[in-house]
């Protein structure tokens, strides 16, 4: 069986090496002391190895039933729940007043990537629990707040977004699901929806589902969806629940994987529906959250990355296969462990350095959100709405990838269930699909992001680029850094620069290349994070650091990343540059 | 769910337009006239899209069950098998001496193609006997030849390679199997095989597994490897069937995919096997069939491309989604297909364009085996032997690869096993694993093929490439085919150079970038191939071709792949140039 070790050596590596997070200056994080988030980390690694991993293959081979129209979650998810409930794990960065720790989202993302190394599909249900809370708590009315939030922040009562119907994902407009509205002020919801995570379970005592639908008579399209609260169960007025809505579980649809989230058709059935947020503007308060989600999305690409990785080196260091090329290693054992053999490990460094880089990208990103929310800054806020489709496509495209190269150490045994091997691959690969197809998300970095603000951000990204490159190009020992991130960073400008010229004509030579582009700046985000944790550990070392092997391990691996993976920015290029053309050529017909 | 069909126009493209099969002067090519093969394959498709297909599906959620010793097949499949063996299509390149139709090896690569793609799971069937047979065909003796190959080719009986045990995979040297001598000439085989296709069903009368062992008191290692026969039931002098042997399925492994196909743990007990070839020499009688089997993997994976491409295409036709950026194309409907989307069109002319270069790959390399074998052309069997590793690595990881694009198109409906498109993606990972994982592939590429015969065959290669830009760098309309291709030639023989001058020094050198290597030969072959497409498609237009439409659509393919795929070709020769240095950097204990 698998298992897994939260690296809470390495995320304290880049939230006090790297990031410095006690000297940021943002409210909250003056707290966030080495020892304060180790003991922090070290709590919620025992839960995410002790708790959780042992679940995730139970997870997947039981999965969620229908049964006479209630889901019954596998075998010792009720348990687990609770356990993380009470341990306070899905209260870490809510509210105070509605029983919240307060703690930054810093500290929830990082515990966020254990629990769901640990367990995806488990984790999904506090997550969508977390996105939920997150929209009541940003346009909710005090009476909504009041009646909901406390119960979520406990996971007592979890959460869901009600997004897809059967023929709309993308295209929200052509929503279908109608809201009628009440004398009472309240709404009469109908419709079918798809795909909807944690739809129903028997772990809480009821499910607050949050429905986008169109108030009947409204505007047309996309203008006029709305956002609902439709509780599975009604809450009375003394906040006790009431009776059952007309809402219900059509089927668990059949997946790929995280077998262990229930992922339901949902039913509504003139359900009592109640308005979140302003009339018309439900996707404006489905997209307040987004950043949030999408980080969180893309964190779940690189924690089954990170989990797969630490099962495939273990595997790399067990199994006895053939002989190290220079000569043997171990000449007493009847063969080396596989980790000698040069492919293997490469492949081994293209996960870990892949990893470690995701790792601090999204921690950087987290950092950024705390920034924006906590010190009501703007510039951090454009700053991370531009990476946001970055850190969602590109971790999540790549996590996929490491997965399954995680898989490929094991032969014949990763395509066996009984390793865990396919698993981390199968779940992973909703992560490209859900909270917008990563075609979508490089749709928006490049139909959107780029220019929003007149093109601040992104010119804001490549200043800092250029900056760090400036102050350390003579820094010993950077040099290995500085130069292919300066390379990566010049393919990225000249693709923006394609961009702008000829976009302008036509709007396909742009989104032909919207995908290279989000996989390009995706690769200079990374080197970039690589060159800064070179750099923290060059200064660990000069500042005399005991634990030299840590550092020099970091420095070493970023090496890897730089000369082995940055070389791709210039194929991408090169595609972008290709143009529409031949992109576009073909009439559909003659596909 | 999903359809298939046979893709019968493009592959007589290749087989007559580009590699004009009935001048080649091989025996047995001049009957493969167009009409003769669009015959065959007209009636391969059928077979493929309305018997094999719809049962795609049925394997993958029935699986096969293990009850009281007997292996069950899904519902359907015994049918369908019967009626693919009546058919003739399991002896289509069988020695008519025991049943078979005397066909080139390409006819039934072709018609394979369409059989792995309309259910690969099933297929497999067949392809394991097939290899079998062709061991017993080429090692065995005159009574073993005459008891087994008529049942075999017919698939009366079918066949079993055993190879894997629990502890050895790739190191085969390792093995414990044991076989000990019997005054009668036989042996008694006894030992665990693992990951067995194919290991036993109730499709056929019998199973003949052909088993590697150690004979007892044999040399030490891979020297003291032997192969043998063992049937499931003991075959009478009569060619009856006789006592049941000491042959048993210790369990039917879960797995990630074809769950069609029993994969078994076979236990031998003291089976009676007979000496297949030489003693001592059964890892040569098994290699003698590498570059077949291996090629019928490399098909494999483009096969499961092919039919999730068909399927996405459809789809992307179908869904209505959003609006063309460049205006609506259909103001009529509620939204354009996806198809209107140039990020949709980018994943689709992947697939496309690296489909049908993996069939013009596959397809000139088994017209190579054809020619080794027909012809006994040891160039062709050395080209053939230098580029199998390249077949079958490279297409089966852009086969996984493109089928999980395929998915990704049909987004959260992708993830979902109703639509078929997971299906695809999860059978065609093993293809990346099985008959050498691809690893395995890049070392057997770069450590025994570059150099094999003096490096004859590699720069052969290189030489036909350059004759082939040559005489045509000044054809019109193949500037965009030409140059491309020399580039990516330059880079592979730059990655061969650095090879010579450092992978003496330390080999490591050369194996650190054996993987990219392998990739990017893969590139320059499929560059090559649409190339020479290209080529044929021109001059079939100026040779006034009625069909113009499917002609352009092979020129706009052939460009596509030329300017977006083969830009790929410096970023791997970058990775291989950087050397093992940070491939190696890190001690086993510090990953």
């Amino acid at each position: 069986m698998p298992s897994y070790t939260g690296p809470v050596k390495d995320m304290q590596f880049v939230l006090h090496d790297v990031l410095n997070i006690t000297e940021t200056g943002i409210p909250g994080y003056d707290e966030l002391d080495a020892d304060f988030t180790n003991a922090v980390l070290e709590e919620a690694s025992k839960i995410a190895s002790d708790v959780l991993a042992p679940l995730n293959p139970v997870g997947d081979t039981e999965g969620c039933v229908l049964e006479n129209g209630v889901v019954r979650t596998p075998t010792g998810f009720k348990a687990a729940f609770d356990q993380v409930r009470e341990g306070g794990w899905t209260a870490l960065d809510c509210d105070p007043d509605f029983g919240g720790q307060g703690l930054p989202y810093l500290m929830s993302t990082a515990v966020g990537e254990m629990m769901s190394a640990g367990n995806m599909a488990f984790n999904m249900y506090a997550g969508l629990t977390h996105g939920a809370y997150s929209a009541i708590h940003a346009h909710g009315s005090d009476q909504q707040k009041e009646t909901y939030l406390e119960k979520m922040v406990s996971c007592e009562w979890t959460g869901t977004m009600n997004l897809t119907e059967p023929h709309c994902g993308t295209d929200l407009g052509l929503m279908r699901t109608k809201a009628a509205p009440q004398e009472d002020g309240t709404y009469k919801i109908s419709g079918q929806k798809i795909f909807i995570s944690a739809g129903d379970h028997d772990m809480s005592d009821n499910v607050i589902h949050l429905v986008l639908g169109k108030i009947v008579g409204g505007p047309e399209g996309i203008k006029g969806v709305s956002l609902f609260i439709v509780p599975k169960y009604l809450v009375n007025d003394d906040g006790s629940l009431g009776e059952r809505n007309g809402v219900s579980v059509g089927k668990i649809e059949e997946k790929m994987g995280i077998h262990g989230n229930s992922t339901c058709v949902m039913n509504y059935d003139e359900a009592t529906g109640y308005l979140l947020g302003a009339e018309h503007k439900g996707m404006r308060a489905m997209f307040t959250m987004m950043n949030e989600a999408r980080l969180g999305v893309g964190l779940q690409g690189y924690a089954q990355a990170e989990v797969a990785y630490q099962n495939a080196l273990e595997y790399a260091k067990d199994r006895l296969q053939g002989r190290d090329v220079t000569g043997a290693k171990y000449p007493e054992k009847s063969a080396d462990p596989l980790i000698v053999h040069p492919d293997i490990r490469r492949n081994l460094m293209d996960q870990k350095s892949f990893v470690e880089g995701a790792r601090a990208f999204t921690f950087w990103g987290a950092h950024m959100i705390d920034k924006a929310h906590r010190n009501e800054d703007a510039d951090a806020d454009g700053m991370i709405s531009l990476l946001t489709p970055v850190i969602k496509g590109f971790l999540t495209d790549k996590g996929f990838e490491m997965a399954t190269n995680a898989q490929q150490v094991y032969g014949g045994h990763g395509y066996i269930e009984e390793w865990g091997m396919s698993q981390f691959a199968r779940d992973a690969r909703i992560a490209m699909i859900y909270e917008g197809a990563n075609g979508v998300q490089a749709l928006d970095l490049v139909g959107r992001k780029l220019a929003q603000d007149g093109g601040k951000h992104v010119m804001a990204f490549f200043e800092m680029v250029k900056t760090f490159c400036k102050e350390n190009s003579d820094v010993d020992g950077m040099a290995e850094f500085i130069e292919p991130l300066k390379a990566a960073s010049k393919d990225l400008q000249a693709a923006g620069m394609y961009f702008m010229q000829n976009g302008m004509k036509n709007p396909n030579n742009a989104l032909s290349g919207s995908y290279d582009f989000m996989h390009l700046f995706g690769h200079v985000c990374l080197g970039l994070m690589w060159a800064r944790m070179g750099k923290a550990a060059l200064e660990a070392l000069a500042n005399g650091a005991s634990d030299t092997e840590f550092y020099e391990t970091k420095i070493a691996t970023g090496k890897y990343y730089m000369a082995r993976q940055l070389p791709a920015t210039s194929m991408h290029l090169s595609r972008i540059e290709s143009g529409a053309d031949t992109v576009m050529a073909l009439e559909a017909a003659n596909f």
